[in-house]
């Protein structure tokens, strides 16, 4: 009775059917078990997929395993904002298309996509659309006519251990691995009952207040877009302005490195995030900066939790100009290492992690005069999205890459 | 830490290196991964899977998908007390052998399996052997050189939503499903920390007592096993009387409809289980009780968790006698269907749910002549269980089944 009712009181808040919907023991679990069962459902229809290049990690795993098995994957590309475009999704759909996944906002840069215009392109054309909702549902019920769904309680302040999936009566679903009877076959394992029925019952309480709360939380998120690029030189907000999660704010602050900075506001009293949280322990920035085209140096995921006290934030914006200028003191100490050849100014930043290639370049490039190349060599991968990434917000001009004897050769053409 | 200090606890329990050991969202998703994961590491040596026919169904649904995928997969039978013989495992062994499985004891009827003798000759094969001890681990290690070990805090006494995963080191296991690093890349999806913290401390506190309640609750138990058959007529208690569980005792009543049964206890206030509770809602008798060819038919699962006081016991003894004698006269008040053809009386029990086709058998056999032959005609499975245990416990001859017109005759002679 008490499953039953959870599960009821979670179908209101989503806008399904209860029977639609099961609880699986993670918000990652309802997107693999979701992303398979309807994979595998309509395997006759074909076996392509669609996904937006900036999903969430058990999205593009799950595309990952479905590409290894043979299958072809679209990864529809995003702007500078992270959103997608619904003509992207309309000219990836094939008559083999099995499946489409979009997110409902976006877990690092908080950009809403536009879920319920790309449903409809779906829905037209015959093909379901698997929304992951982990981000938005605490704040409001998806867009459109979707027809599978995934959430984590957690996510919307309720406890860990509940996932949430539902699949559309309708749609072609057939669960894989071994039979188990329980959540309609979708979801193996002992029920969490405690874990389920608090994950509804906070859902309910944070719906309830979420539309006062999305106010008050967007007006303080604006603050830091605003302030931040005051505050501090050399800083890139990322994201959409306008269409955005009301809690999430980004930005990344040139010549920094984002673990340092971490540190510095840890050591303040604040716990914010850098890059992607999700593959945080990999040394790559995150894939979905790279997918932006934005500075991946530097990054800082600000997460204001309902109920953060607008104090909390003016004491941020306080403390972060002196832990991003701490963090740049530190780096920027050593001298670069360069060579003069005939055609070009060579800095050797070989087994140098970002952002140092970037600073030692910043360096360097007014000794060379206008017009004058400069060559970066450097082996960490991050190098490839950030020195681009400067060029752009210094008004230089990036040439392009060469492989190296060792690492890459990053070349920029000074223009001002 | 939290993480750590837990696995640390954990894997000291199950006498482990703490980096063999994940936490996964439930036993039955542990012993899905484990299963999957060894079949897949292993792949190169052959696809020929080992379990024993009284698995959790976790374990034979597993191996259901492993043969739906054209491997082969033996199932070694069971003694009538519950247990497989260390021999036949020995027997079933063969050079393409991935896998072999074994429970540490039954969850249905309590019988302890020979674990430490089937990992030896496992171990001699250079076949690795997973230990299902969801049933035991709370009482103690599980003995012997077993290769992958799976559990579910649940069932220790611990919260939902967390089990064990060991693998241990030189096992070759490849996970399958998504990438996700966390738990080695064994259990996707957000650490569901508080109550991996909660398992790991309710392990321990639950093997501080469980050398001295493992004492209590054998004698509470010794006492169901003796006194049910003296208090109540046509019982068998099933399950090894030795090499068992501490707090498990499993009866089946004859002429008793085990549903019926359960809700005239649970009026009484105990709640007890029947038949499989993994496969309670599917009305085909439990696989335990049919591989061990034991009486279905009115089965009580009683389950004693630590700390139950000896007068819930005896407050049991008290109601089972009168609660059976109420299903029984409930269940008997209906006359058989009989027919007399030249060589048998035919008993019509089509349509019929068990007990009524065995209830029917008992009342006209002392009808017929000794050595005369009756037909039951029945169309519920669980007759095929049923009506040759009661022959064996009434000192009938159980000639055998034949298809019928509708549904299967089953003949039995009269021999007393």
């Amino acid at each position: 009775m008490l499953l039953d009712a959870a599960r009821e009181a979670a179908a209101e808040a989503v806008g399904c059917r209860p029977d639609e919907l099961v609880f699986t023991p993670s918000g990652t679990r309802a997107v693999h078990t979701g992303m398979a069962g309807v994979l595998a459902g309509r395997r006759r229809v074909g076996g392509h997929l669609i996904v937006s290049a900036v999903e969430h990690s058990s999205v593009l795993h799950s595309a990952d395993v479905h590409e290894a098995d043979g299958a072809t994957v679209t990864q529809v590309a995003v702007d500078r904002t992270g959103s997608v475009d619904v003509r992207s999704y309309a000219d990836a759909l094939r008559p083999d298309t099995a499946l489409a996944c979009l997110q409902s906002a976006n877990h690092e840069v908080g950009t809403e996509q536009p879920v319920g215009a790309v449903a409809e392109v779906c829905r037209a054309a015959g093909v379901p659309l698997l929304v992951d909702a982990a981000q938005s549902l605490g704040w409001g019920p998806v867009e459109g006519d979707w027809s599978v769904l995934t959430a984590s309680a957690h996510k919307w302040g309720g406890p860990a251990g509940v996932g949430l999936l539902v699949v559309r009566k309708g749609v072609r679903f057939a669960p894989q691995g071994p039979l188990d009877e329980r959540e309609s076959g979708r979801a193996a394992g002992f029920e969490n009952l405690p874990a389920i029925v608090a994950a509804a019952a906070s859902l309910r309480a944070v719906r309830a207040e979420a539309a006062q709360e999305a106010v008050r939380l967007r007006e303080l998120t604006d603050r830091i877009r605003a302030r931040v690029p005051e505050l501090v030189p050399d800083v890139e907000v990322v994201g959409d302005p306008e269409r955005r999660l009301p809690g999430i704010v980004t930005f990344s602050c040139l010549y920094v490195d984002g673990e340092t900075l971490l540190h510095e506001l840890d050591r303040a009293g604040f716990s914010v995030s850098s890059g992607s949280s999700c593959t945080s322990s990999t040394l790559t920035p995150s894939h979905v900066l790279r997918a932006m085209g934005v500075l991946s140096e530097g990054n800082v995921r600000v997460s204001l939790p309902p109920g953060t006290p607008e104090a909390d934030v003016e004491r941020f914006l306080e403390v972060l100009p002196g832990a991003v200028a701490a963090v740049r003191e530190k780096l920027g100490a050593s001298l670069p290492i360069t060579i003069a050849t005939e055609d070009a100014l060579i800095v050797d930043a070989l087994g140098k992690r970002c952002p140092i290639p970037v600073i030692e370049l910043a360096k360097v490039i007014g000794e060379v005069p206008v017009g004058a190349t400069i060559r970066v060599l450097s082996d960490d991968e991050a190098a490839r999205l950030d020195i681009p990434a400067w060029c752009e917000m210094r008004n230089q001009e990036y040439v392009g890459e060469e492989p190296a004897t060792e690492g890459t050769a990053y070349l920029v053409r000074r223009l001002s």
